[in-house]
């Protein structure tokens, strides 16, 4: 390609809404891939109000890859990022725009470099899943743009290795991360149980107990509790069934759009997530005594 | 006895002090007998700190079995203290005062009753395990006063009939409270694993991070855990060895001073106690937003 050639920039955004795990995810069986120690169910907020948009552009005057996180650089170095750029652009295929002009191969692709610039219209940080969306959104955005022709599984996968639970951020409405069996993680993939449409006079209401960033990432929290913590063995083994049996509860209850079942599996298994965090040494603490007395309403008649 | 011999008073007057436990006892696998679901370990307090008073008197003109706590009546109805008194009652031995002119054979114990008045030096369920200094205050106190020769593993036995906690109360130091196997609670008595020498230069701190009464008694709270909580399963059974572990290694910790391995695993079953309460239904919580920051900075290097 001439200079002349160079000036061009394709561009492709995308926006991509935050999700609520209702059975959390919390520890890996493998912390390169993130594959997940159990089964998890999320729902996916509405767009409209909590979500990341991202926009990738391509162009041969980029000298590197590049990314924005609300207006500020950010560096790509790490390997997430790494690893999502590399699975996207092995899937990348040749595209082409007669009318500007711009011819792409699959092979170009590995040598053209991408600028990112992303922005969370919500707390960064602070439990409600900014990575998930963000990871979804740079995945699905790239995809587009790289003309990858993959199934949202295979998208999902590759935002997994981003963040856990951005593959569940994929899908509208109600998602399963299915941790699969898999060394490779090839079958560690998110589907959707239920789209947007499907139970749409439930509501989520996000009431802010505290604006302080958390103390503990989840991925430092999650290993430290895999690692410790003696219930969470309990929590996510088979043969326990604690996980596996509310994952089946917890489908039937969206399936009937049945609220009482839904918000006790989703309420009980939050608070045995913060049983496992207070059982990790030291001890992590995702709750205060606003969020102390907000849990126990919900467990009051009213 | 004629109506001049019925003016005679005899008094016993004792002093317990309350204990904390360092491995927790929280549910019971038998509800009337008051029989855990896993041993437990204690410091004995100093009772020069945190103790009961408990006087207990004897009469001829005393027509039925009264107590007075801090001052005020209270009823002896309820089923622990019938138990506790029933108990003592038959073990009672012949009593013989030549000096006063008082005899008082095992039959007569049967028909004669007694006045208790009882005083906490400290805030009363608060998590200070008042009952257990209480009915370990009584039990003793009664033991005496009717002449029991039993030693204090039965009286252990017996105080654990009222409140669980209070079998370890009869002890100072560092006390044991063996589970037991025996359906009829005979083998689930309390032991001395040091005296109050041991380890004498061991100071148990007692930060008040609030001053309002507990909102779950632990009769209910551990009730509600050993039926709705999953996670304690896993720490009491014996195949899990997540107790049965600590027991051994907090004995050790005991035996060879060693603050350390001692802090550590207090800390640790403390943690997971409260981690058993957030995972039963409705929620527990003992802990607030300070003792969080107490329970932290435990794990910082100071």
């Amino acid at each position: 390609m001439g200079e002349e050639s160079k000036k061009w920039v394709l561009t492709v955004t995308a926006q991509t809404p935050t999700n609520i795990a209702v059975i959390k995810y919390w520890g890996k069986r493998d912390e390169n891939l993130i594959l997940p120690i159990n089964d998890s169910i999320s729902v996916t907020l509405d767009p409209e109000h909590l979500c990341t948009t991202t926009s990738v552009a391509v162009s041969p005057s980029f000298d590197q890859d590049r990314m924005w996180l609300n207006g500020k650089e950010f560096s790509l170095a790490g390997g997430r990022y790494q690893r999502c750029l590399k699975e996207i652009r092995s899937r990348a295929c040749d595209y082409v725009d007669e009318k500007k002009g711009i011819k792409i191969t699959k092979k170009e692709w590995e040598n053209l470099h991408v600028h990112i610039a992303s922005y969370n219209n919500f707390p960064t940080a602070a439990g409600l899943a900014s990575s998930a969306a963000g990871f979804a959104c740079l995945v699905f955005a790239l995809a587009k743009l790289m003309n990858v022709k993959d199934d949202l599984g295979t998208l999902s996968s590759i935002a997994r290795q981003g963040s856990g639970s951005a593959c569940r951020s994929l899908y509208g409405g109600f998602a399963k991360w299915i941790m699969g069996k898999n060394d490779n993680g090839s079958d560690s993939i998110a589907v959707q149980l239920a789209d947007e449409k499907h139970w749409d006079d439930l509501v989520i209401v996000i009431a802010v107990v505290s604006s302080r960033q958390k103390e503990t990432s989840s991925t430092t929290g999650m290993r430290d509790s895999v690692e410790t913590s003696m219930l969470i063995q309990h929590r996510a083994k088979i043969v326990s069934e604690v996980v596996p049996k509310r994952i089946v509860e917890m489908e039937e209850a969206i399936k009937n759009r049945d609220f009482p079942s839904f918000s006790r599996l989703a309420c009980a298994d939050s608070n045995q997530f913060h049983a496992v965090c207070l059982d990790t040494l030291p001890p992590i603490f995702y709750m205060n005594d606003t969020s102390h007395r907000q849990a126990l309403s919900a467990f009051s008649p009213s």
